[in-house]
């Protein structure tokens, strides 16, 4: 079978990430990426840079394009626009929103007589079909998501304005005791602030430590009500340690089937986290280009994709090999 | 809408959670059981129980039935005669034999215009599932599969056929050093016998411990080449703590992403096994009724099912609220 072409359109974190992770699937090729700048640093230079406002023009290069823009306000105004020219896939990640969405492209795609699929990822995405899945099969258990460890982009540039810090990043992280009421089904109305840990890594002079500590801490929105922990280190240690993207997270359903806890648990732990929501875009563009085949229209999100699409492997030796 | 009607066929450990479970379901009322026994001790004694041998006519009282039948010799026997006449939803577990029950299921139920979702539960079942979408997503990734905390039977026989030994259970359990690699993406070729430890529980008169002790050790096949664990324990400890029927595992899949180490990890905690394997097997009756009503027949595993298909939840709801 001949590979599945697949553009990109935009050229972020996100789409850097789609670049490099197509070269690991067996089954796909890159065949260009569109782009409102005019050239680009891209990882092979040989790949066809071309022009987004183009992007009608040259459908007959690709199957599915890999929408890389931000939720925002990109994907909200530009996506419809793509959906009426080629499938597409997002990761539009405005929650609230996502429904009114999927209705406005499942339009334009039926119309068109192509397939998007919305909000993939992982939260949304992967953490919503285990959300899903997992409250069906326990349907009067609780259910709780944990993000982290993660980087904090806001958290950490309210650190960076305190005076006297020199450099600092600020984690996210699941609290320990909360997961574990989670895991046995005692967490009840667990709320985020007795949910998560703020981590913090500061450099400063010794000097201004204990100020900083206290600012911190006593940060309104941002610390207070908050487990915080305060971490200083050197600027070495930073260098080598805390300029990554981590991220991740756990989705924990826990019921009873009377008498008996059962408790389900889907974790993801990140080292770069565009890396790992490109990866899940990706995977789901094979289904976006099946489901095309397979004559269908218009907008999924995961929860309507049968699984057995978005692998490589034929759903014959999935069967034998991996059920 | 009306509740979905379900039917029990076979009323052992699987089938009495079936029953205990579908009262959990908002959705589902609980039809009748059909057994070869004439009568059975079932949880209300108001619940119609039907003769097995006479399935075929009482298929206008149920919507789905749920087939709780051993994997050994019933499903594979039986399982074709039920798919007849009536939806079916069965647990068969034998991973070797899956793609050709399938196949028999389907040719039968396109016939009949019923559906059949085969191999629920969750090994093979929720597990398959998750060791297909993290492959798809991390297509250069190590995946690994371990088991436990879980009560192996044979294991337990095994130790009970000790002389001196009054009673006694194994567990199996997945090492922690094991875990960690396969976390990490370091496990390679991790064979069983370096993934688990075989923790055992015994009673008997501690003047036997020691030679008790070197027989489990030195038992071939069992236990030769394992980490084993033995554990002596009075008898009141082992009553109180020890004769349940607790099981799970994880699905364990890391892979790079140019630099970046990507960890994915479903885990399943159960403190009863037959409990967590019937709530799986009814929420797909969930989906198998929907399919037959949406015009579909033939065989499906949980590979082809799109997730939103099993939960009670209507798809635009899950929209807005999960994803």
């Amino acid at each position: 079978m001949a590979d599945i072409r697949v553009a990109i359109v935009g050229y972020g974190n996100l789409g850097r990430s789609v670049e490099k992770l197509i070269q690991q699937q067996p089954d796909m090729e890159l065949a260009g990426i569109f782009s409102r700048r005019d050239s680009l640093d891209t990882l092979d230079p040989d790949t066809p840079v071309l022009p987004s406002a183009g992007f009608a023009e040259h459908t007959d290069k690709f199957d599915v394009a890999l929408l890389c823009l931000g939720s925002a306000t990109d994907i909200p105004a530009q996506a419809p626009e793509f959906i009426a020219h080629a499938s597409t896939v997002d990761t539009y990640d405005n929650h609230r929103d996502i429904a009114r969405h999927r209705a406005e492209m499942d339009k334009v795609a039926k119309a068109a007589g192509t397939v998007a699929i919305v909000a993939t990822g992982w939260d949304p995405g992967m953490f919503s079909l285990n959300r899903t899945l997992a409250k069906a099969i326990l349907p009067t258990a609780q259910q709780h998501t944990f993000w982290g460890p993660g980087l904090s982009q806001g958290h950490s540039d309210a650190l960076r304005r305190i005076e006297g810090v020199r450099k600092a990043v600020q984690y996210t992280i699941p609290s320990e005791d909360a997961l574990g009421s989670a895991r046995r089904g005692e967490a009840g109305d667990l709320d985020g602030k007795q949910a998560h840990v703020r981590r913090c890594f500061v450099v400063c002079d010794a000097a201004d430590e204990e100020r900083i500590e206290n600012e911190i801490r006593t940060m309104p929105d941002y610390f207070v009500g908050y487990q915080v922990e305060v971490n200083f280190i050197d600027e070495a240690t930073f260098d080598a340690e805390h300029t990554g993207m981590p991220h991740g997270g756990h989705v924990v359903t826990a019921g009873d089937t009377g008498g008996f806890t059962q408790s389900i648990e889907y974790t993801l732990e990140l080292e770069r986290n565009p890396d790992f929501t490109a990866a899940v875009q990706i995977a789901y563009a094979r289904a976006a280009h099946r489901l095309r085949e397979a004559g269908e229209s218009g907008a999924y999100t995961v929860l309507e994709v049968a699984p057995y699409l978005v692998s490589p492997t034929s759903l014959d030796e999935l069967i034998t090999r991996d059920v």
